[in-house]
């Protein structure tokens, strides 16, 4: 956790973007809702009302339309979330998708004990600094340290239970953090099976499929969306962690040692995805892994992190996997899973490149990059969310000046409405529903006014420079046309 | 299973439209795959390709197009999979949702019961009419009986053990199709929770959340596309039944006593919806629950049947579900979900028109419509999918009649694919390419020739008729704008 930052406006004045305002007004304005709220909730899962399902739609859209549609290099699939357990020995997951946990003996809490070593270290900082008035140093990453590094860590150091204040822990264990079920009539006969915990082995398991009916060649790459379940022990930050989650993925195969330029590509052309869509260039950051911090068997892996309003996060994870996961699918399910490179006349198993982006963390961080307050004249601010027009939930909010005047604007609602998601308003002052608008995001509203019987035009008003344009009705859809590209 | 219907396609031949000959297309040309099929597959999953997830996407998006976005009673809502337990205790599904399984105490193997009665059923009428040479009555439905009903049914037949012809079994007992899972730490201290069976109770747990913040008056509807999850004992027939499968849903709720109005409208908007993708009529049907076949708390039920090649099997219900599941969760949560009307200035719990529709099954019905071969001359027969254009998974196939016109043709292509799937197919003859093309059913073809170069246009060939028709490149994007549109 970082200070929060306080960004300029438009106006030039701080904005003080808090995920406090942004979780309020997500909730309020039916973006995102506590799961299950009636009956108390469940953990931090989260459900998309009508406008956040618009948001996350429009998000995979347009993951889909230039990863996908667009590419000359990619396609699609969307796999099973059940899948033959078998999948996730050859992957890893079964022995070592892990959590480290700890017992306290006092006190009987459970917790993971890179938390409970990071979360001290910072606490000791702060306490210090405050002691020395001298500046914080690093605090210690726990991260991917062995089960006897964390004891022995927390022996040596005697950190304390936080609930108790003892330091009387039972040894760290590795907890799975895929969710188990079973299949078939009963439990005791049946498969024991899991949620997949990424969308990604899907696409390995699936590589010769997809080459043989599609007769691709190398370079080419298999995209999937859809949701992966990790049963983390500590979710949080609104949906940014939760236990059920939506990824965007793509595997990239191409010829060995070839691997590195294909990085690079990915790297700017993930980039740019996010620039092209708004995203705010100085609230992203590219974070190399060093040499040992990459796992064994990845020649390269950046991490795209976004500065949410509480702190940096990971957004998107590219990864240079190299040969790693289908030599493991060839060796476990005993296929061969080499491709035939008529090229060069010689067989090989492709390299991979990985660009993993969570669906629900895209669509939260365009949420919270789109947020914005302006003040409008001397004491009055607006909330506004300055999406990208591709991504505004509503793209043109339809308002009669007068409900006299409904029938007539409910026409020109009715012929916009199949090209552009719209929503009709009717209640409330003009300004007041411009607001409204404004604070969910809604580029474009077209009044109709008493004018507008006589002269067969509407008033155009746009939301982030509040101009306003006079158009007539049947010019409408023209002028719209090319405004919601990216 | 009913006896295969023997169809005629467009020249009057007669087209045997078999499973095996679908199956064999969507697994050969990438629609459909088996889940996890280097590992042996599991049970009856299934992934789909890089078409098949375009057409299902294309059939999802035509769902929400006319469901959601152009519609001025609905919204939409995206909940999650896993919810508090307590919603499926007042849903009814952990009392109520349940197989009824017997054991064969001989040989150890277990069965659904009313499967092994109807099936014991058909199979003695058949014997029967073989040996008389008369016509078989109606088989025996023993779908929703007791479990009593059924124990003695089978007791008093001497129903016997398909595997092992004893006719010893145990009670009848009731199976829970959810699928079980834990959340938390360890299996012990933590929830047991469930994979929901139906994306409808994340609806009605959130009626009250969308109403306050869209404002919605009554009647209005919410919409919800999602993975549900049933344990199903016998899955079967490809893609129709599957134990992870997808929904689209929308729950109505309007004022009680219009229920059965708004039944009739969503009846038949339903019906448009399939006419208007191109679904051939005959292969429908609408069938109304009767009386005794309605559920206790319906008022009207239809099960909307589409003739797969495998026989009758249910594709939507629509359900008239009245106020029940609102006032259940009531109940159970202890909140308050009833509604005021201002317009009447009174407060009622509204009542709720469900219709129900497998995004996989609607997937495969339009699969096995589109299904076509026609003969093609004297000794040549084609296949053809003839999808709605806004169904087909490519929209545009952009061939260069040679390797050399390649670059010229990308850029065609390059100049579609913003806006259209398009396929880029340079290898085989151009007779081969249209023929592959048919086969997956791209509407149109764009054909790059030597001409090209000259008079900067090109053919374009439609799938049904074969016509041609020579165009400029330049007026391309005009004359395919309302190509795809339904």
């Amino acid at each position: 956790m970082e200070a929060e930052k306080s960004v300029e406006n438009t106006n030039g004045k701080p904005v003080e973007k808090t995920m406090e305002k942004i979780v309020a007004l997500a909730k309020n304005r039916g973006f995102v809702y506590p799961g299950s709220e009636i009956y108390g909730g469940l953990a931090n899962a989260w459900d998309y009302g009508p406008l956040g399902v618009e948001l996350k739609n429009n998000v995979k859209r347009a993951w889909w339309q230039k990863f996908v549609q667009e590419s000359e290099y990619n396609v699609g699939v969307d796999c099973a979330i059940l899948m033959n357990p078998q999948v996730w020995v050859a992957s890893g997951h079964v022995g070592g998708f892990t959590d480290p946990l700890i017992d306290c003996r006092a006190c009987k809490t459970r917790h993971r004990a890179d938390s409970l070593i990071e979360q001290w270290s910072k606490a000791r900082l702060s306490e210090s600094a405050a002691a020395d008035g001298g500046l914080p140093s690093e605090p210690v990453k726990a991260d991917g340290w062995s089960e006897s590094e964390l004891s022995a860590f927390i022996r040596e150091h005697r950190v304390p239970c936080p609930d108790c204040g003892a330091s009387d822990f039972t040894e760290v264990r590795k907890f799975n953090m895929m969710y188990k079920t079973f299949q078939g009539v009963t439990e005791d006969s049946s498969t024991e099976i899991y949620l997949r915990p990424e969308t990604a082995q899907g696409i390995f398991v699936n590589f010769r499929n997809v080459q043989r009916t599609t007769r691709r060649k190398i370079p080419f790459g298999i995209a999937q969306i859809g949701k992966a379940f990790r049963n983390e022990i500590t979710p949080g930050n609104f949906t940014f962690r939760t236990r059920e989650f939506e990824q965007m993925e793509l595997e990239f195969f191409c010829e060995p040692d070839t691997d590195l330029e294909w990085f690079a590509y990915w790297k700017d052309f993930c980039r740019s995805w996010l620039l092209s869509l708004g995203l705010t260039a100085e609230n992203l950051r590219l974070r190399d892994h060093d040499q040992k911090e990459l796992s064994f068997y990845s020649r390269a892996t950046t991490d795209f992190e976004y500065r949410f309003p509480f702190g940096w996060g990971e957004l998107w994870g590219l990864a240079d996997r190299t040969d790693y996961d289908l030599k493991r699918h060839a060796e476990h399910s005993k296929d061969d899973l080499s491709y035939f490179d008529p090229g060069k006349n010689e067989k090989y198993v492709p390299f991979c490149v990985e660009p993993s982006l969570g669906a629900d963390r895209a669509a939260l961080a365009f949420l919270c990059d789109a947020y914005d307050e302006e003040a409008v004249g001397e004491n009055d601010v607006r909330t506004v969310l300055r999406f990208h027009p591709a991504l505004a939930p509503v793209k043109i909010g339809v308002l009669p000046l007068s409900k006299k005047l409904s029938d007539a604007a409910m026409a020109v609602y009715r012929a916009l409405a199949p090209n552009y998601a719209c929503e009709f308003d009717e209640t409330g002052s003009i300004g007041k529903r411009y607001r409204r608008q404004d604070e969910i995001g809604t580029p474009f509203c077209v009044t109709y006014d008493f004018e507008s019987e006589n002269d067969r035009s509407v008033t155009i008003r746009e939301r982030d420079s509040m101009d306003q344009v006079r158009l007539p009705i049947e010019g409408l859809a023209g002028w719209f046309s090319e405004k919601f590209k990216f």
